[in-house]
This record gives structure tokens, C-alpha cells and sequence, in this order.
């Protein structure tokens, strides 16, 4: 994912990895994408400061609404960045992953961001997933015949490659498919980039002003502290 | 809660609270039920095996989608369980609630759903709210005033008293208001009794079947259990 | 329909069947539902002081909204309670039944209760009806074969299988199936006990307030004294 | 309403009113155009053969879409009519009546059509209606009034004055609206016209083919023929 | 077209078939009707007061909205007039065209017409197209073949034959197909007849209001004054 | 607007203004964008060669999907640019112009993002413009106040102020309001410099191809070739 996002990342941007302390090594379902969203909190919350944005990573975009209201900062995840940008290429897209088990989260993801009217389809790889590192290696001939497939069945003007493991699989392969591909991340990495440019003012409105001070209990100091408005910036 | 729990409780049906060892005291935002569902999941792999179902009692229902997933008993959120009774009471409800700060909340929560098309509206009161305690208390004649006026300019056909301090108010303000009110509380232990009494299999195929094991680091032991399939029951 | 009833029906529940006076043996088209829920007004002009509530047993619901406005006691329809209560089971459901012919009315229910956005799909068994005595016992082995490719092929959640001739259909094949089953008539009986149970005010505003006093002309005697109040009860 | 009817009628066109022998002076619930819906199928079943097409004239097309499947000439409803007709006129039409008692069932009958995207709104006088017969003539100002307020608030192209007694309004006042009028009932006769000169083929399969023939018991002698097959004709 | 058109006008009704001095052959692609659609207005700025309503006879209704909004006379798209036709004959609708190219421009028409709800799919031949003028004659049993299939697997209960190339193919395979059809052009004819007939007033409020007066540069003389009201008439 | 645009524009951009040589001096309404519209066809056609990406600078997007077909450039409307950032800065935005004038203009603009469901609203001034020129001085206070009253009433999450006379009034008046405002200029620039970075490919399939050879009549000469495919570049 680091090189899909440093392939497009303007000279100014630098690109900090954050890998969560606690979690999955990577999100597939809601249950996970529930767990996933709190650490990216909690890792915004130790972060925030040192940043000029942040990309929530998975696609599907855990936490990315509660860190939107919680961080002052830009915050962009992956699917919405992908689907967003895809929006800008035609009037519908389609995504392709990896796996069925991906693509109920995935619909919930659509539907969260309002865009169902112009999701032409969501598809994947029938079958089991042998091991995710290998997965784009190994499969980079059924997942282009099934996007192919599904540019001619599905009327997608637009073309996601959905999920982690598939990270810059669009460069590889979009002069065998007919249409416009877009990398997730490195769309990701782009309008984060956009948004700081633009540099809008967090909202105190609204609905995604900051919470109000919270006490809470149990939860790592930062995000303690940030829910409590201890922290003392912003 | 409790209180309005019992009051439509089965004879045979025990409600057994739980009360997050870690969180917030109660959840008004998207961070909040991010946070606070992950919770859930963590309380729910320790009990699960200990009860028939289990209801997520937090208006906004954080948490649920993922407990569907992820356990074998029926799982219950008080927002799905108001509305999909206010559901058979009229074509459209109104939710009315205690501050604005939690109507985009609830109104993801709708639309989580699918029923914005059966929701007449979100209200709130204005202002601040001093304590919850003694919310609903200090104003009962405010909330009622506030449900009069959307029955009358919303075309609501049933009202919905929502978020934890204002449990056990419809039963109070019944015959000071046109039209039937859902309790949320109440009708998730109806719903909850339902479900256990029907007794639909877990799925395993579908977007629900429990994920497949995964690894994790720095959860709970119970949650890492059920992640990892080490758990010895289902 | 009265044995799936009576699988699920509480230890005080009494289930009291009414089998109209006039009409059709079942109902399967628009014609036939705008003619037999006229029907049921009338049946429920008769009975309604006699229950405690009551359930219209043919899945498409007609006559649902009319009785519902009509008289006091909560009304459940069939199509409604499954479809409802599915909603606790996934995120979306596909509805299953016997014949082509029944489409077009489940499709116009769907839309009526605001559901389309949560349903998968309405598959039917290809061919002709031979009996519809022997729908189920002849087709047991299709209509498990059509479910388990609408499971594959719609992405849906939860099974419902409609139509009377399948009543009782889901207990038989739910081992065959990956994913949870509703039986309407179940569903519909536990749903009538649950809203008895919450014993919700009768509308006096809204949508479904009863209608004003109205005069008629050659409607049976029952239906015509709740329609010009000339009953005495309620 | 028949004289907002001839005033439109192509020379050709005989206009034949048939009353109800049985049901309601007037249709203003869903109850009573559940009943009112049936006695359209027994009166049609009686005259279909007698009339090249045939109108469902009470504001919203009570057992309309029955009539369709069931008879082999066209059969139009004044609020579909009017519905259509003003999508010609602008993207987004207005609903004006005359009573609040109404609207709920004017929504569903928006619904049942598809058309909720374009009604910019359903408005009502507040307050009794004295009398049917003198609706139009004492708030003949005040609905003007409320429909001039409705084309400044909802931002609609178009209006529709709703409402049988409100038939032939709509050319006395269009001099002090804004914006086209459409009268329902004057629509609906052209559009039955329209549809008498395209000369469409009744339908043998689709949602729309005649039910196939079913036996039935206490039904007026013309409809169970119908439904049983047993009319010679068609 | 003309002939189809003549096929169904009523008597008094004179078709005058306008041709665009300058512009396309034929309109299939998005590109296309933003052209056609402003030669349109150019075309109509010069003859809007010789005619007493206008037909856009392309497929897609290029510039009909702008051309509602800047004359005085009913102005109807075949598409429009087809789709709100099938309407009063069925639920669900399917287009059927003669090439893929046509589907994404049609499916914005349906879009911007609001009535994706009750289309159910559009549908085309595939491969090349070798000649406009010869598509009807060599293609009328793949296109009969088609709609059939789109019946079968659509669900529809009316079908619309779509583009220039497949004007009159309607009447000519009716009896091959099962459900009603619709010719976009006949009845465009019989929608402008009609609405001539209801003669509605000219919206000066709304938003089909005529625009205020506006300076232009370098369009024709017609649309320059009708544009700036330097045009005496309206 | 170019101060706007110039503002947020990167180091390596050059912003190149093109003023179209016919047409009108703003576009207001749908009319005028089906002229202006295909004037940017006209003079993209010209202009494509010499630069890396379009932007179509008038709110409402006229002529941009045509645009998108026809060029093998990335082009962005400033309406789409605006709204499509403005969803990664909250889940509704609400769009805040000039005049009433222009809002069923804007409405359809919208609908065709397919992004009704994330308008909160759009809202004008009343009363008349009283010259283009100084719209934004004469009223700048009045347009904050009505921005501030729709963040109040309509729970917008974020503003756009639309209309080319209100290009930069976002940076001035963004400490007098609650939430983020986008500038549709300076979103758009940065939304162009965007898809130049990820340097998708042209489509040569789905909705979005360059469309097949097309003869023409009367066009300029540039736009001509580019639509019979004389032009020898791309």
C-alpha cells in the first residue's frame, strides 16, 4: 500500500505508516471493521498532532465518520476516496476484490457514503483465499477476466480494485481493461493531499462538530484524553 | 432501562445487565458508538454462552451489525427494535429525542436500516442538557410539547422516544399524545423473546455467517477466542 | 397455516381462525387481494371484539392498512411480520414461493411496507401449479433447490419462504440451508403476541386515526355500523 | 365531476357515469377505498364490455391496479392521470386538498405510482369540512391561498387540486396561480382517450395478464364470472 | 417517424416534421444530445409560433427541458411520452434498443424523469449496427427475440421499442409478443394532443417559468430575441 | 473566479481561462445551460490539445458528461467538484446561491450526481439580483445569514456557496460560519490537478467511450472533426 500511495504522492507529501498495536492484520468483516474503527481512534488520537491528514487505510473505512468528528485534521478513507474519485471518471462504478466473504462490509460501505445509484456492482473471486500475500500475484489473470467481465455485464463506466491486497493492481493491469481504473490508495493519498490544500475549517456545527468533553474509562490515555478534551491542543 | 425492560419482561425471561467494564457512561456520537461497539463485541464473546440473545441498549445501535456476524445467539438493537415495531403501528415514525447532538447519529442509524423512507423525521429539543439524570425529569412537559407539534407537522404516525434517559417516558406520556409510542427498551425485549422463540439457525453462508478464524493481537481474551475460533462452543 | 401457528404460539395464546364467507379459496393477484382485503374488513367488522388482536393470513397483506386505520387492536399482516422480522436476521432477505404468478403482488407488498432497499430478491418455481394442496409436498425438493441458488446468486441474508401453500415449509428444510428462514405465519403469530404485549394506544391522530363517522350503502351490518359508529364498543 | 370531464371530451366521446349500487358517498381512507377498490372490479365486471375504457374516479385509484389485470380495456385513475400529465407540465408537482383527513392516503397512492421524486409536497386546508357539496364554493379563496403559499414554499411546477369535490376548480382559478393546474378528472378522460387511440394490446403475460381462472363464492354473479373464466366475451 | 406519428393523429392534427439545418443525422451518445438539444431551442426560437405544441423526436428528449422552460406551448419528448404512457399500462417498463451505445444516454433520460423505479432494465442488441436505415428490417426477429427474453427475465409489463431506426416496429410485431408496447412517437403525438387540448397555462412562476431577459453572442436570430424578449409574441 | 481558482492552484499549474465567443455572459437556467453546454463542447473541441485537463466553470455542470465522452482529457465541473469534496467534510452539504432563479437549475444538477440523498438542502436569497457584478459586496452580510440559518434548520454539515458572483466569498466570510464552506473553484482546480496526477486512461468502453464517427452539418470546424474523428491527435 505504501508504494501504490508514494507512486502518486506530490514531492511535499510524506507518507507516515501507522500499524495499529492491537487488531487484525487486516479487516474483512464488520465484526473487525467494529474493532478496527475503535484502534483507528485510538491511534488518530496519539497521532493527530503530528500529522496534516490522515487516511484511514482499509477499504470499507473503519472509524473514518467518529474520526472525522473527533481529529481537527482531514481525515479520507480509502473506499470513499477510490468511489469519490470514480465519480469524476463516469456516472457508475464497479468494484472487483478478492473474495465474497469482502463484499457485504463493502455494500454497507456504499451505502454509508450515499452512493449506491452509481455502484454498478460489487464482485469478487469465487472461492477460498489461500494466502493474502499472494493473492495479487495469484490471481491477477481471474481478476482482470472477472473485470472484464463485469465492465461488459454490469455497465461500469469506473473500475475500483477493492481491498488491501489488491494495492496497485490497477497500474499493472488497465491496458487490458477498457476503462478507468482507480487505486484506492492512491486516491486516497490525493484528496487527503486536496484537502489539505483547500484547508477548511473544522466544523463547531453541525454534525460533525467535536463531541463534547467525555469522561470515559478503561480507553489508552490519548484517546482518554481527547474524548475528555485533556488534551491540550485544538 | 431496566425498569422498562421488566415491565414487559415474559414470566420466563430474565434481563440480565451488563455493564461495559470500559467506555463512556453513555454514547451520543459516531466516535462514541465506534468506541463503544467494539465494546460490545468484547462484553458479548465473554457472555454470549451465558444467554439466549442478547440486546444492544444504546439508541444507534453501535455494535450490532458486527454481533450479528460474529455470535450464534440472536442479537437485538432498541433502535431496530422501535422502528421495525413502529413499523406495524403506522407507515411512518418520528423520533424525538433529548438533544440535537444526537440526531446525525440516529440519522445513520435510519439509514443503517433502510427505513428513511418510513421516518418522518428526527427532533430534538433545543439547548443544552444540563444533566442526564434528570433529563427527562426536568422535561417531560418540553418533550411532550415537542412530540405534540411533530405529530402535527410531520404526518408521524407513531412516536419514538429515543436515547437511554428518556426509558420508561412513553408509558408516563401516553394519554397526553395522539398516537401510539414505541419504547425502545420494550420493544427490544419483545423483539429479543421473538427471536429466541422462533429460534432461526445461525447462518453460515450469507453476510452474517460467522468470519472465518482470525488472528489478533491485544484484545481481550474472550474476543480474541471467538476471532480466532479457539473458543471451544459453537 | 394453523399447525405453523401453533408450533410458535405462547401458552396463553389462543389462535382463532376465521375463514371468509365469501371470496376466494387463496389470493394471488392484485384483483384478488383488492376483493379479499375488502373481505377482511368485513370479517374484522364481525371478530374484532372478540380477539385481542389479528393477523391477516394471506402474504401480500391486503386489507392490511384499511383494518389498521379501522379498529382498535393491532393487525399484523403476514408478508409484513416476515419481512420485519427478517430485518433482525441480516440485511437483506430474498423471498421464495411457488409461483411466477405471485411476483408482481409480493413486489407491490415490498414497495408498500418501504422495504425494496432490504430485499434481495422474489424468486418463483418456473411452470405450472398442478394443486396448490400439494404445492409443497411435490416441490419440496425445487423450491430448496431454487433457495439455495437464490442464496448464491442474490447475496441475501435471510430466506422467506411466502405464499400459504408453504406454511410450515421452513421448519422441514431449514438443515438444507445455509441461512436463516421467517415463516410468515410464525413470524406473524409471535409479532400479534408481542404488540398485544406493548398494548400501544389506538391512534386518535396521524394516519391512522379511525376514520369519521361515514354512511354506506349495501355493506354487511357489521361493517357498516364501524364505519358510521354506529358500534357501540370503542 | 362529470362536468370537468364533458368539458374536454373529444367530440366521439360518450362520458358514461357509473355510481356504486353499494360503499360510500365519497372515498376518503384506506379502509374505505379498500371496499371502495372492490365495488370498481364488481361495477367494471359488469360494464366492461360496454365501454372502450374506463376511469377509476376518486382521487387515489381505489383498486386500480386490479382492474388492470383484470379487464381487457384500458382502465385510467384520475390521480394517476393527473400525476402523469403534470410531470409533462415541470419536474416536480404539488398535491392541494382539502382536508388533512386525506393526505395520508394520497401519500401511499404517490407511492403505489413511483412518483414520490417528483411531488414536491401533499397540502391540506386545516380545520372540519363542513360539508362535500360546498367544499369548492366556501374555500374557494383559501385554497388558492394555501396553493399560491405551496408554489412559493415547495417549489413546485405544478399543481393538482385533489379531491372530488374539487373537480372543475382548477379552471376557475387559474388566473390567480402561478403555475399550470392539472384537473384530475380532466386528465384522465384525455389520457383514456389516449390510451382508446394507441389501442395497446391487453396483456398475456408480464404483472399485468389476466389471472387465470379461479373459483369464488359470494361474489356478485359478473365478477365471479370474471374471475372463473366463465364470461364468454374476451 | 412521420409515419408513425400520422398513424395516430387525431384528425384536425397536422404533423410539420422540422429537420435541423445544421447538427446530426441521428443523436446516440451524451456529446450529441448537448448539441441537438441546443439546436432545439435554435430550431423551436424560429417556429414556436407556428405550431401549437412541439415534439422532441429524438430518444432521450435532448434540450426538453429548456425548451419547457422557454416556450409557450406544450413541448413533449418521445421518450417522456413513451415512458408516462407505458405507465398507465403496466408497473415496470423495459426499453429495448438496437445497439449498447444508446443504454448509458437512455438511462440518464430515465433518471433525469425520475421513473428509474418502474424501469425494469434496458436492453440491446449487441454487436455492430451497419446501417441506420436498414436496422428495423435486418434486425426484426433478434429484436422481437430480445424483448421476448426481456420479458421472460425482466419482469416487465410493458415494453418501449427505443430510437429513430425503430419507429413503427411496434405495430408490426405486436402479436409476437405478450404484453403491451409502446411507440415512442405515436404517443408523443397523442400526449402533445392531449395537452394542447387541456391547454395549461404558461408557467410564470415555478421552474418552467420563462427566464428574464438575457443577452447573448453569436446565436441565431431567433433564439437572441427570444432569449433577450426582444420577441414581440408571449 | 480566476482568483479563486489561482489561490489553491499548485506551483506547476497554469490556470488558462477560456471565455466562450458565443452564448450568454452567466448561465441561469436549464435553457441557457443546453446552449452553454454545447458552446463547451465547441470550444473544447479548440481547446483540448493544448491543455492536461477541462474545467466546465459554471455551476450546474453544463455539458460536462458530453464533455467526459468526447475528450480524452479528464474534465471536472465545478458543481460535482464542489459536492464531491464537500462529502469528505461531512455527510450533507448544503448548497447556498444567489437567487431563486437558479435552483431548479441546481436541483436537476444534483440529481444527475446522483447525490440527492447528501443535499441537505439548497437555498436562495430572495428578491431581485440587482447586477451580477455585485451580487457578493451588496450582499455578503445577507448571504451569511441565510448560510447560518440553513446550517441551523436544514443540519447541512457543510456548506457551497454556488454561482460564479459568489467565487471566493467562502474565504472571506468562513469565521462567520459554523462549518466547512468548499469553494466550487478552487475545488475543481484542485479536483482537475488530481486526475491529471492519477492519470487514468481514457475509456474505450462502458458509458464513457469516445462515441463512433459521426458526420455533422454546421458545427465549427474543430467540433466537427473531433466528432467524425478527422482530428488527428487522440
Amino acid at each position: 500500500m505504501m508504494a501504490a500511495g508514494r507512486a502518486v504522492a506530490s514531492p511535499g507529501t510524506e507518507l507516515v505508516p501507522l500499524t495499529a498495536s492491537r487488531g487484525f492484520p487486516y479487516i474483512a468483516t464488520r465484526a473487525e471493521a467494529q474493532v478496527g474503527g475503535a484502534v483507528v481512534l485510538e491511534m488518530l488520537a496519539e497521532a493527530h498532532h503530528t500529522v496534516d491528514a490522515a487516511i484511514v487505510a482499509a477499504f470499507g473505512d473503519p472509524g473514518l465518520l467518529g474520526a472525522r468528528e473527533l481529529f481537527d485534521i482531514p481525515v479520507v478513507g480509502v473506499s470513499e476516496a477510490a468511489m469519490l474519485t470514480a465519480c469524476m471518471l463516469g456516472q457508475r462504478f464497479a468494484i472487483v476484490t478478492f473474495t465474497r466473504a469482502l463484499c457485504p462490509w463493502f455494500r454497507d460501505c456504499v451505502d454509508l457514503h450515499g452512493l449506491a445509484g452509481r455502484c454498478a456492482g460489487i464482485v469478487a473471486l469465487e472461492g477460498p483465499v489461500p494466502s493474502i500475500d499472494a493473492v495479487q500475484d495469484q490471481n491477477e489473470q481471474r481478476l482482470v477476466a472477472l473485470a472484464q467481465e463485469t465492465v461488459r455485464a454490469s455497465g461500469a463506466d469506473v473500475l475500483i480494485f477493492a481491498g488491501a491486497p489488491l494495492a496497485g493492481l490497477a497500474a499493472k493491469v488497465v491496458d487490458r481493461l477498457p476503462i478507468p481504473i482507480v487505486d484506492p490508495v492512491a486516491a486516497a493519498v490525493k484528496q487527503a493531499e486536496l484537502l489539505v490544500a483547500l484547508n477548511p475549517r473544522k466544523a463547531v456545527g453541525g454534525g460533525f462538530a467535536r463531541p463534547g468533553p467525555k469522561s470515559s474509562i478503561g480507553l489508552p490515555a490519548p484517546l482518554t484524553d481527547r474524548m475528555s478534551h485533556a488534551d491540550a491542543q485544538s
